[in-house]
């Protein structure tokens, strides 16, 4: 089974030696390696009732893609560990490297190594790696009082599709019927819950981010508020957000946008003389302090903080 | 939790950027980068009432830092996802860090970054990256008729001790009745208990065949066998392995010898004329052909071919 999946896996240029040694070799001729690994377990990051083993892998990769991209680096590979259980079948798996291979492919990024093993439930692993090209990371820690605060890409969307799967009368485990759910659902709702099973972060960011001089620069997997409370802590800044730059529309709420994570939207810092392009929406602005304000108030204790972040 | 485990992993000079932000920074000054990971699983990999955290942490960076090591290369970082159930204490997961961190220490390796989750299953995702030094990597694919092949380490310690632990007359969860068990047991039994709980794979070995100039290395964690198997297929060759060369010895037979995985001992092939320490064991010789047989015959049909490889 390992060898047909392995056997989809497309390698790239700077694939040196793929799978099937001890190791797999890159090449990263920046002479540094920009490395993040996620875990996903099954009822906790997905559940197949919701999502087909493609957009698993689709989605599994694409965190982990966003990560090196919010670093300013080019994603190189990926090593998969897959734990299944015994009811999956090989076709369950061969859709799940699929969406994995697919999304790498948005990146040019190569699958080069992992290993699989039975498990009682569905286990993800992923780690991703990458190359600066020459050029300084872009960390959390380089916001200064007085920058922007931008956001590449979409907010909140997964988070109302996630809401929208949540409350569908439907009895869970049933994968079919779910499907069937979702398509009645109006083109609006539909493409809510298309952002949560598959998300597309807009793996630009990070050259764009570099470009338009960004001070720090993140993804959004957490919620805007938690993460730039990231960029607070290791820049010793404060952030304050507009609500009027963050408007519900669309079947996405103020809290939503504030609090959803998983769409992997990319947020960062900026000069405030920076020239942004209308793609990187101005939110906010940092300033001496510490944490994350929005129109002057803690959020937490405003209504948003309940759900689960 | 996290802040606290992490705090506990100092960082070596080639770590970067440490954990903390979307991804690791490493120097990877070769400007190439070796790469694996394994997925090790509760049940499967390892026995909570068999192994205590800390070794089952050894353990798990071992495997993955020999295969490094099997690489030629010089191991650099781990990245670490676990997934742990809510009956483990906070004292239990920061055990398992202390033992990947302390493995990691024997070869001068940083834990760099990672993920935790809630899971069923007690669940460690390793991956293992390395440098290789300005130096071709050392793979299955070099050997040539008339090597010899030679072995760097422990064989069949670490399954003779998984049969002790088998056969132990003591119930299955407990955890505290294994360790008093195993206390009372002759010293040969212990340190083969000891050998399948915490391998101890010979790091130096890369270094070494490279300097003796290794045509092919791999470590050995599915069996000597098995895994020379795999030079054999990516060489294009045969093995011949002399039985008498691996006698059964202290409790390990001569199917732990052939079959045992799990020591993480390395087999490399030699040329003929290379002059091999005592270190490095001469087990058999490669010629022109395909597969592992032992004193001409073919290993699975033997008699071996009966412990889960």
């Amino acid at each position: 089974m390992i060898s047909r999946i392995v056997a989809r896996f497309p390698q790239g240029p700077e694939v040196l030696l793929g799978p099937g040694d001890d190791a797999a070799v890159l090449a990263h001729p920046d002479g540094r390696s920009v490395a993040t690994m996620d875990l996903l377990v099954e009822g906790r990051h997905f559940r197949t009732d919701w999502s087909g083993a493609y957009d698993i892998g689709r989605k599994a990769a694409a965190q982990n893609l966003a990560d090196v991209v919010a670093m300013g680096a080019r994603p190189t590979a990926l090593l998969i560990g897959v734990g299944l259980p015994g009811r999956l079948d090989v076709a369950w798996a061969e859709a799940l490297g699929d969406g994995l291979r697919d999304e790498c492919a948005v990146v040019g990024a190569s699958i080069v190594g992992g290993d699989t093993v039975s498990a009682e439930t569905i286990t993800v692993a992923v780690t991703a790696l990458g190359d600066l090209g020459g050029r300084a990371p872009l960390t959390r820690s380089g916001a200064r009082p007085g920058d922007v605060v931008a956001v590449r890409g979409g907010l909140g969307r997964s988070a109302a599709g996630l809401r929208l799967l949540l409350a569908a009368p439907v009895g869970a485990g049933e994968a079919g019927a779910f499907e069937e759910w979702i398509g009645g659902l109006p083109e609006r709702e539909r493409a809510l819950v298309a952002a949560h099973r598959r998300p597309a972060p807009p793996y630009t960011a990070g050259e764009e981010a570099r470009t338009l001089g960004a001070t720090a620069l993140l993804d959004v997997s957490d919620g805007l508020v938690q993460d730039l409370g990231h960029i607070c802590r290791a820049s010793g800044v404060a952030i304050e957000l507009a609500a009027s730059a963050l408007p519900a529309a669309g079947g996405v709420t103020a809290e939503d946008l504030l609090t959803g994570g998983e769409d992997h939207a990319f947020a960062g810092t900026f000069p405030a003389e920076a020239a942004l392009p209308a793609e990187w929406r101005v939110v906010g602005r940092v300033t001496r302090g510490a944490g994350v304000t929005v129109d002057g108030n803690v959020p937490g204790r405003g209504g948003w903080d309940h759900f689960g972040v």
